[in-house]
Parts: structure tokens; sequence; C-alpha cells
């Protein structure tokens, strides 16, 4: 079966969480990156970033993916493209690769999700007909509509795939794992990692 | 190569960040369902568990692993276990389940590697020499070690090995992703997860 890419992004105040540590034009060029590390793990496949806005100049600079542009809320942007064979992929994961994407999309079943941390979905490979429903616990969710529905589900296991950022936490994550543009970014604002007793994050202004 | 997976396991005062929310009787029986969900997905392998101080109860509960007392510190304690075809496993992992064990022993590498959350090492196998490094950042450590020891490392990539049991959030996918002794200890203990934005946990007393 061919299979889609679909990449949801927001650039409009995004990462909200770590607007204690950076500013607002410090978190767009953060998801930018971010996008750009998830789109080199699956340049392998045809990928549509859906956006709540047009962008021009990430157009203009990411050739090879389609973009369009979708104002209405997320599940709603990504329900319009879901078709048997659609793998949704989050925007901000900065630890995948194209390895991770390669056993991902290997992996047997109706419905594939990579679990993120606190209950997310990550990724999520559907081959039948499916309604994704992200927010407020997706991945418990999603297991309930893929059983209603009768699918067969796999969960997929991978760390590189759990680790979205979100919160300031996962910036360590990002300093100790990161191959990408992601991890370049934020050595680029002065963050380091500090290894007394449990490693933290520091950052250089 | 016959694989040795060795478990170190400390019994007093575990967990101690868990203090605020759980007591000390509560968090000793939360270690040992830990242990005891690792020891069901090491079951296919000879196990030694290597403990700072005898605990009797234990060792005449769970019969099919050998027990070591060693009170010396832990690196100490494991790299006189260790010899080429050692995998040492954290006691901490209750989302470990058979099949992440073989994949992870099934991995190429002179020293594969599972990485947990915030630079630890979860799991490590060494097929050669190798002495470990625990605590203040381990990840890093062990890479630097394996590097300059000119061995090749692979790192295991797998979220279920990933999450260690440390502090409160970890408890939330316990419960979302757990399907052993860990999960239910909590049920028990009064914990769900509730689905309102985002899920957190609760507790009925």
């Amino acid at each position: 079966m061919d299979v889609q890419i679909v990449i949801p992004f927001r650039l409009s105040n995004p990462k909200s969480r770590l607007a204690g540590h950076l500013s607002e034009e410090e978190r767009k060029n953060l998801a930018v990156c971010m996008l750009k590390d998830v789109l080199a793990a699956v340049c392998n496949y045809p990928v549509t970033v859906v956006m709540n806005e047009p962008y021009p100049e990430l157009e203009s600079e990411i050739k090879f993916a389609e973009f369009v542009v979708d104002s209405s809320p997320l599940n709603d942007a990504v329900n319009t493209l879901m078709k048997p064979g659609t793998a949704v992929v989050m925007s901000d994961l900065p630890l995948l690769t194209e390895e991770v994407v390669e056993r991902f999309l290997k992996t047997e079943g109706d419905v594939v999700i990579a679990p993120g941390r606190r209950g997310g979905t990550n990724m999520l490979l559907a081959r039948k007909h499916f309604r994704v429903s992200y927010h407020y616990g997706s991945f418990l969710k999603h297991l309930r509509i893929a059983e209603s529905m009768g699918l067969k589900l796999a969960i997929f296991d991978s760390f590189y795939a759990s680790v979205d950022v979100d919160d300031y936490s996962d910036l360590l994550e990002v300093m100790l794992h990161c191959k990408g543009e992601t991890k370049k970014f934020l050595q680029k604002l002065g963050f380091k990692v500090i290894m007394e007793k449990e490693p933290y994050l520091t950052r250089d202004l």
C-alpha cells in the first residue's frame, strides 16, 4: 500500500509552554527547525504539510513537500486529508530519523500508533478508514476508536518518536539525542548540557 | 553468545522523589512490583538480582532469579558481575515486555544502550569487556566510554524501555501503558487517569 505523510503545523504562538524560556521569535524558529527535522525523516514519502494559515517563506524554503492551508481545527484539517495509507506525523518530533519512520511504516496493523509522553499520539498510521481525535489524551481515545471500529491496532515502540517538545525538560532530550537542525538551533541560542548530578540545561545569553 | 541479565535492586527508601505522594511502605511495594514486571520481561534468560542488603521475603517469593547481596556502591556491584554477554537492566522499568527485551538483545553492536529520559541508561548490553558508570548522566558517559575503548555502540530505540519511574509524572505513563503488576498496584492504591484536557493522575484515598 502506498503511504502518504500528513504533518499538521501551526506557526502562530507555537510552543507556548516554553514562553518563559524562549521569545516568540525563538519559538517560531524552533518550530520550523523541528518541522525540518521531521521532514528530513519522512523525505522518502509524499508529504503534505497542513497549516492553519499560509507561510510563504516556509513554502519557498522547503521544496519537496506539498503545503495546504486549512484554517479549521486540527482534527478536521487532518481528517479532510485522511485516506487509507495515511500516516499523520506531529511536527515537533526532533529525534525522528529515517530509520524510525521506516520501522514505523513496516509495523503491521490496521492502525499503528507511536505514543508520546503524557498520553499523546505522536505518529498514527491508518491503513483503513479512520478519523483522528487529538487533544485530551489522544492515545487512549485512538485506542478506543480503533477498538470500536474493529480495527487491528499496533503500538509502535520508539523512544525517538515519543519525545515531542512541549515543555522545558524536553529540550534536554533534544540536546542529548537530536542529530539534526533543532539541536544546532538550541546550541546557537546558547543552550548546553551541564552534567552535575542529573544532567540539566543551561543557557548562555 | 549466551546472555546473562543483571538487575541492580535497592529496597531501602526507594523512589524517594515520590515521598510526597506515597508512604515508604507503598514505595517499597511499588519497587517490588516494578522488579516483578522487569523479571517477567527477562524470564527467558539467566537473571541475577544484585541487592545492597538481603531481602529474604523477596528471595522466597521470586524463585527463578539468583539473588546476590553486595553492599558496595552500584557501579562496583554491577561491574563485579560484568562479563562479555551481560545485559544490565534497571529494576524500575514497568513497561518492559518480553518483546522489547528480545528486540534489545538482537540489536547488533559491542555495546547496546537503551536510553532513559533525562540522560539515563535504562538497559545496557555489553558483548565485550565493559565497565558501567551510572549516575550523573550515564547515557553520555557510556557513549564516551565505548568510544574511548573503540567499541561499536548502538542505541536501542524503545519508548517502553525509556520510561523509568522516578517522579510523579512517570506514574501517569505506568497507568497509560503498563500491562503488569505495577499498574494493578497503583490502581489498588486508588490511582486513576483523569482525561480533562491533558490526562492527569488522581488518587482516591
